[in-house]
């Protein structure tokens, strides 16, 4: 791994800086704030913010703990202390004195190192026996209204404003987790709720503005805790979504830069954006220019382009990220735009992750249609290049768009129905861990499901069944249990991040308390429920074997098995009710002689040797 | 690899048959009728096919041969003599005498070990140096107006019949390797020659009624030898077009099959046909059932499926593809139908003709635009179910299709032009050896280019300088260099492989002598030399480093460059002449001041930072 370490230059710099330092010395900031004794990783670097900083010496006392090293940077602002924890450190507190020249105490930091909880190490992250419920959290439930507006933060309520902040918040989530708990769902991803102090839309949270700090629209890291702890009670984990690419302009890093390559493209006036041309960091011929293009440009002009080769900026995210994961107890992380930070880092990143919990779980986006792209950022993959990869989980795209293009059958009309999707699937050879992908039939950045199959009832239901059939970790975007959507082919972000009716006070409809839905939006509360709560008491979904017949007759059956249960899912695209010839099935079915939906609770006899299945359907059976 | 030894089943069968079997004994051949002493591996197995053969046995005397097994199938008229030639046998005439029960020879076979060609072992298959040319034999010249029409063939010569034969033969290509040598091509690849016994569509070669036999409509074997020694005089490898996995059903067999599973689903009244689900190959969930109805169904329900799971067969297979390396002085092979065959056994075919000769090469044909399929049958790849391949070379149908893709942007509306192509490129990752590959605008079952890329001239023009320029070995269809075509959008094979101008008496126009061209052909054919011959000659275009720069501005730039040259070409999508601004591509430009066209001889100056390209356009470049 290249990392830039600025050391040396940075002194330089800073002796002329002292020279002319007048104003007065203060710490504003100390990240992380605290630790945890006990952890694999011996090493911890503290970055410590403050006016003319760098012209204190730092020393500690405390046994089992080493400073190594004070560097300096570029900026006189920034201290970043190497520490050294040792193996039987104790957990407790240790002052971190700050001298003048002259041996002067300027100030004294108390350091703490709390006791991990119990088991933290072996956490289990979210995996193929869960099903995930995602959730933006601007957009759920305002469970909280005198936080909407908030006089630090820049932008305030306008929920009149489809790109602006609606006033959801932890406190919504909180108050509505047993309803997640009744549809079924055992994992909770919510887009991020760290600051995002911008002028305009913040409320999408992709643009981080303080690492260790969550927004104070949503609540505070308090409530944060509070809500992995309630929903831990109701057996769900919360997967925090994470960005370590870009964060937003308005950080407070980017008024005082610790060094002058903390962000990429820093020394142009006009930032470029990324080309998005990932395919260069697998390409055999890319130039470095392209590749540079794609990794280095900024993502939009207000997200700043983080340079992680810079080895200071490395472990402060990578330490972020753990620190979170024991903070708050998590249970998993997704990382966003997944190809977009250097790769090397994102190997370090994610291997140190997964260093400290070896049962956890990351799900990374690379978003595209590709799934040779995509696995080769599943861990375990042996990549032609060499390159190693630590993501025990990636977001499974090209699933998404298959399912998608055979639904609708615009993209594959010379071919059986399903064919494209039975092909896509075929594709698992490529990844080292398949039942590890998370599958969805939409998500925040998406067109809407319900938009997606055309508004077709039937296309909907259908790709349900799929996705909670097939090999993975389901996740559905909330609100499509109540066939969420609108008329926007383009997938206006502000429109697909709908308010969800009933999280806030005067919604007519209400879906927690199932008041004023339509009998189509009942119809698709009641499947996903079904198939939530099948699915999560049904091994042979979570990690059962998996068998699925080339598609006839416009059919294609897909078979989940373990030594309890045998499902078998019929995905029909035929426009009238058609009869399944059961011999073609046998080699799994195995003579079975009975069939009951999983939905309707109806019974077949498969000992004619044939069932029926209506038009345009999903079919979900336990066979036996 | 399993395969079905029927020995001890066909015994039993014997001892019936023997007790009934009346008629007169006979021996009608002996395969491979001879073979070579000093090959790698040890073992022959003789094919020996007689009336009530079986109730001969077999013995020999020479020293270094030993005869180590006989086995009786299920058929008597068939003995398979198993041999072990030792390391330093001597080339040399032997007699195999086959005797009655009572001890009384009734049939001598004399057969000969040849002494092999010098440097057979080590001979170099075609590789990226050379540039292929492809002929359907039937429709190129006719050579030899005696053999159009042959007793004993059942299909006579019928040149209004665009599925009929039209006389094209092995003397027509005789008489034009001056012709192929002139436009720069390095290697022939000729589409099947053996002899096609079948009633009708016989001219295109895929149905092989004798594998030992050189079609007498196409000459003779030694014909086919001559051809080869001709060719080699001029720089041109031969290679030879081989189809494991069907037969044409009025092989000789059919009437006398060996065993009962020589065929698959002989067992059938009708034979189901393959289902071309290639992807049960690769798929971890595919069921048995859709394996086999992939791999065993009959290709049509005029060529057998052959199951090289017996092993007989399968050594026949192997046997007869180095028979023919050795005995033709054969410069390559092109597999037919590659997943369509026996896995297990492509694996061992293509890995006991390497064996043999280390530097040839084989390329398969495995037609799916997915390169994780394709890549799967390159030799070197490590593929995640263990599945090891011995090809070193693939077609590559997935750069074909995306070239086209591009050309005419129909598929790819909302990127920048050529942004398929250059992702498509990229996936070379996924290959052991791109730069072994062959690459190809059009082949005799694809419809022609010129129809591909809508009769548009600038495209047909631009794709063909991409495919002298991209990695991998160039295969040409004969007829392209004429902008052979016709407005069959469904890509009727009889026509795609037309009746190459000047190839019969009569003909108005003649490609060989330049008579009767447009002079859009003749600039077509103009730029083919070109490009075959600077190619041929340039080591920069054949193993030399490739980068290609993602697409802007509607413009692909790709570099191949050695110590020796760089080569750089510009695709250019714009319908105005475009300016290409230099800066972008010094990466790899390096400050070049100079570029000369290779089609037209023109120079650039480009030291002041901009050159001009025509409007939709393939521009290949020397710089300096």
């Amino acid at each position: 791994m290249k990392r830039t370490l600025t050391l040396i230059f940075g002194t330089l710099l800073l002796l002329a800086n002292v020279v002319s330092a007048k104003s007065k010395t203060t710490i504003d900031r100390v990240e992380p704030a605290f630790w945890w004794a006990g952890m694999v990783n011996p090493e911890l670097q503290l970055l410590i913010h403050g006016n003319n900083i760098s012209d204190l010496d730092a020393s500690l006392s405390y046994e089992g703990v080493l400073l190594d090293q004070v560097i300096k940077v570029e900026s006189p602002n920034y201290l970043f202390l190497n520490l050294t924890l040792k193996e039987d450190v104790k957990p407790g507190k240790f002052p971190i004195e700050f001298k003048n020249a002259k041996g002067k105490v300027v100030f004294t930091y108390e350091y703490e190192l709390k006791q991990r909880r119990e088991g933290s190490a072996q956490r289990e992250g979210f995996n193929n026996k869960d099903i995930m419920y995602l959730i933006t959290p601007d957009r759920f439930v305002n469970g909280d209204e005198s936080n909407d507006t908030v006089d630090s933060m820049l932008e305030g309520v306008d929920r009149e404003n489809k790109g602006g902040r609606h006033g959801g918040d932890i406190q919504g989530i909180i108050d509505h987790l047993d309803y997640i708990q009744d549809l079924g769902f055992t994992a909770l991803w919510i887009n991020p709720l760290l600051e995002n102090n911008m002028e305009s839309y913040s409320y999408h949270g992709y643009s981080t503005t303080d690492y260790y700090k969550i927004d104070p629209r949503y609540g505070s890291n308090e409530l944060y805790v509070t809500l992995v702890e309630e929903a831990k009670k109701r057996g769900i984990k919360i997967i925090m979504d994470q960005i370590e690419n870009h964060c937003g302009l308005n950080h407070w890093w980017t008024k005082d830069l610790p060094t002058a390559d903390w962000y990429n493209y820093q020394e142009l006036k006009d930032k470029p954006v990324t080309s998005h041309q990932r395919v260069t960091l697998a390409d055999p011929y890319a130039t470095e220019g392209d590749k540079r293009r794609h990794a280095d440009g900024w993502f939009v002009d207000t997200m700043p382009d983080l340079n992680q080769r810079n080895s200071l900026l490395a472990t402060y995210l990578i330490q972020n990220s753990i620190w979170w994961v024991e903070y708050a107890d998590l249970g998993g992380i997704r990382q966003d735009t997944y190809p977009y930070p250097d790769a090397e880092f994102m190997s370090d990143w994610s291997g140190k992750i997964m260093a400290e919990y070896p049962n956890f779980n990351i799900v990374g986006e690379e978003w595209t249609s590709n799934p040779a792209l995509v696995s080769r950022w599943q861990r375990g993959k042996v990549n032609q290049n060499g390159y190693v990869s630590n993501s025990p989980s990636m977001m499974d795209f090209p699933i998404q768009e298959s399912l998608v293009n055979s639904l609708n059958k615009e993209k594959e009309p010379y071919t059986q129905a399903f064919n494209g999707l039975y092909e896509m699937l075929s594709n698992d050879f490529l990844y080292p861990d398949p039942f590890n992908l998370v599958t969805f039939p939409d998500n925040h950045d998406t067109p809407r499901f319900w938009d997606q199959v055309n508004h077709n009832f039937d296309y909907f239901k259908t790709g349900l069944v799929y996705i909670y059939t097939t090999r993975g970790i389901p996740q559905i975007y909330y609100g499509t249990e109540i066939v969420m959507g609108n008329n926007d082919p383009a997938g206006d972000h502000g429109l697909i991040r709908e308010d969800m009716p009933g999280g806030w006070a005067g919604d007519k409809a209400n879906v927690f308390e199932g008041k004023g839905l339509t009998d189509q939006q009942k119809e698709a509360m009641d499947l996903v429920k079904k198939l939530t709560n099948f699915r999560k008491n049904t091994t042979a979904l979570q990690d059962g074997e998996l068998k699925h017949f080339s598609p006839v007759n416009e059919v294609y059956v897909m078979f989940r098995f373990d030594d309890k249960t045998k499902v078998m899912s019929i995905f029909n695209k035929n426009t009238e009710e058609t009869t399944i010839n059961l011999d073609h099935y046998q080699e799994v079915l195995m003579g079975a002689k009975k069939a009951t939906d999983v939905i309707s609770g109806k019974t077949y006899d498969l000992t004619s040797g044939t069932i029926k299945v209506p038009a345009n359907s999903g079919t979900m059976l336990v066979v036996e």
